[in-house]
């Protein structure tokens, strides 16, 4: 039987969000894996509103841009179904650089970012949230680069986000108090209450100013920084004793015109704070651990990943043009194809 | 024998830098020390372009802005004449707030700073420069929140001035290397050869960026910045791997009419990278330390501390506005009387 590989490519260079006509759907064949090479078939792919900056031409991270005609670039997690790799089985579960089609045969590059999901006991779907490079994000970010201490308080921005609602729950399960996340709108300040937060501050409600003096009294101690902009000069002003910022994301700045830097940066050094930058892929050794740990949790129900599931690999670029729209909580896969040991 | 107090006071608020009219001088009595204060000699006063921020009304950390007809504010180092405080004894070197003045009466109020000068058997005017604050702030700035290597490269920004001389010379005491020094003009820069840099990086020459290509192949690594704007983004372009940014001085932001913020802060993210805001008196625990660390490397010949010294006291303003003309080096004091025990 041969295999047809349903694929998404770039039809057109998007020019502000994304539009259906930017999309062409194909139909090839699926190629026979080589010595070395794995053939795996696609369960579910992520959605991120970075997937319309590689379909414009923008770099991807150590490889050339997207050009018309591409399979558009984007993680996803599957199933190995042949196998011609020593290290790997058929029934084995991988995450990484899938694109937007239904298989793939690979030799796994680097670049590709391929790792193996252990927790197989739970949905795979999580591989492209809390227990995949999304979880790493916020685990790694969160514990190993802004050590979090029990008892003392944590902000959060972007804090309804894909990363930002798995922060303030790995903050509440360390110990952490007060978790205040800051969140765009009533239905995401609901959400971050129900996930544990002890506070949720709407930035659509005005300036923060006020809110971060009553709720910090001895100033942040650890802020975990989505957002960047105008919002990171307003916790610049509230620093306490030895704060850190973990420089996460910046996603204020993605709409920007010009960058824009935090004019009133020198403010760290009057409580000798620190500002960390932070970059998932630096630490990989550190990955195993983070999913052992948010897979615990999650089996423990300490820990509640939000993801929406949209089904159908035809609605991919719906789904993405949806991004650009909506107001978005937690994270956002499509289902390719069904999971058949769940 | 009463003694007369000779003081600075300030007649007009400098517009600008300050002219020999926004200054007056005046005699008053001595008065003698109640129980519980010191009365003190004035040896040696430092000089610093702060001061004229003072005169301008800017507010001084922890106390209300100086007044027309005030004393002007600006530490120095003096030897106790009388005590009635139980700590110290006649004779005992106090560095601290004396103000433009001959002598002062006081009992040593903590926003006055005053510390005990303990390596007597060196020059007293070090307490305004290495074995001060001025060190202090090199020292604990670079060595407890820099965390420098040794072998590994040290890049530091106003490095000719009074902070950034001493650095550079820490840096090659704990074997960093290369160290790299950056100034302004070939003056600055043959004075850092001499201090030990290996390499001296003239900023007026032009934009820096293939010199930190080429200097720092694997990236800077631990950057002390005295400077901040345009200079920093520039290093922000060439951070290595778990780079350290000590933000100690701002000095170039001092003459802008709007803050500047890093427009390129986000490449904090892709090395792991810091930024590290630093308070020198954030860190009086560390002092001891450091003014004994620093004094041994000096009796060595390790650390040669540059200090211009400046002969009478009624030449505090000529040499305040001389700060603002000149191409300074190192750390500029005035002599307001003999050190009777050298």
């Amino acid at each position: 039987m041969s295999r047809i590989n349903r694929q998404w490519v770039v039809a057109a260079r998007p020019e502000g969000p994304p539009r259906p006509a930017d999309f062409d759907y194909r139909e090839t064949a699926v190629p026979q894996p080589a010595e070395g090479e794995l053939l795996l078939e696609t369960r579910y792919l992520s959605l991120a509103p970075v997937m319309a900056m590689y379909m414009s031409g923008a770099p991807i991270a150590g490889r050339p841009p997207l050009e018309i005609g591409d399979v558009i670039h984007g993680r996803g997690v599957g199933r190995v179904i042949e196998s011609r790799h020593p290290d790997y089985q058929p029934g084995d579960i991988l995450h990484g650089q899938f694109g937007w089609q239904s298989y793939k045969v690979t030799n796994l590059p680097a670049d590709d970012r391929f790792h193996r999901f252990t927790a197989t006991d739970l949905p795979a779907h999580l591989a492209l949230g809390a227990l995949g490079m999304t979880g790493f994000s916020a685990y790694c970010g969160f514990v190993d680069v802004g050590e979090p201490e029990a008892g003392k308080p944590v902000l959060v921005s972007g804090a309804a986000g894909g990363v930002g609602h798995l922060v303030v729950q790995i903050a509440r399960c360390l110990g952490c108090s007060p978790v205040v996340g800051i969140a765009g709108g009533p239905e995401k300040c609901a959400l971050l209450r129900e996930l544990g937060c002890d506070h949720a501050l709407d930035y659509w409600a005005g300036p923060l100013d006020d809110d971060l003096a009553r709720l910090f009294p001895d100033g942040v101690h650890l802020y975990f920084d989505n957002v960047g902009g105008e919002m990171l000069e307003s916790v610049l002003e509230h620093l306490g004793n030895r704060a850190r910022i973990v420089l996460c994301g910046s996603i204020s700045e993605y709409t920007r015109d010009e960058p824009f830097g935090p004019r009133n940066y020198t403010r760290l050094r009057r409580t000798d704070a620190s500002m960390r930058g932070f970059y998932v892929y630096n630490h990989a050794a550190g990955f195993a651990n983070a999913e052992a740990r948010m897979a615990d949790w999650i089996r423990a129900g300490k820990l509640r990943p939000v993801q929406h599931i949209i089904d159908g690999f035809e609605k991919m670029p719906a789904a993405l043009i949806g991004l650009y729209e909506g107001s978005n909580t937690g994270k956002q896969v499509v289902r390719v194809a069904a999971e058949r040991e769940e």
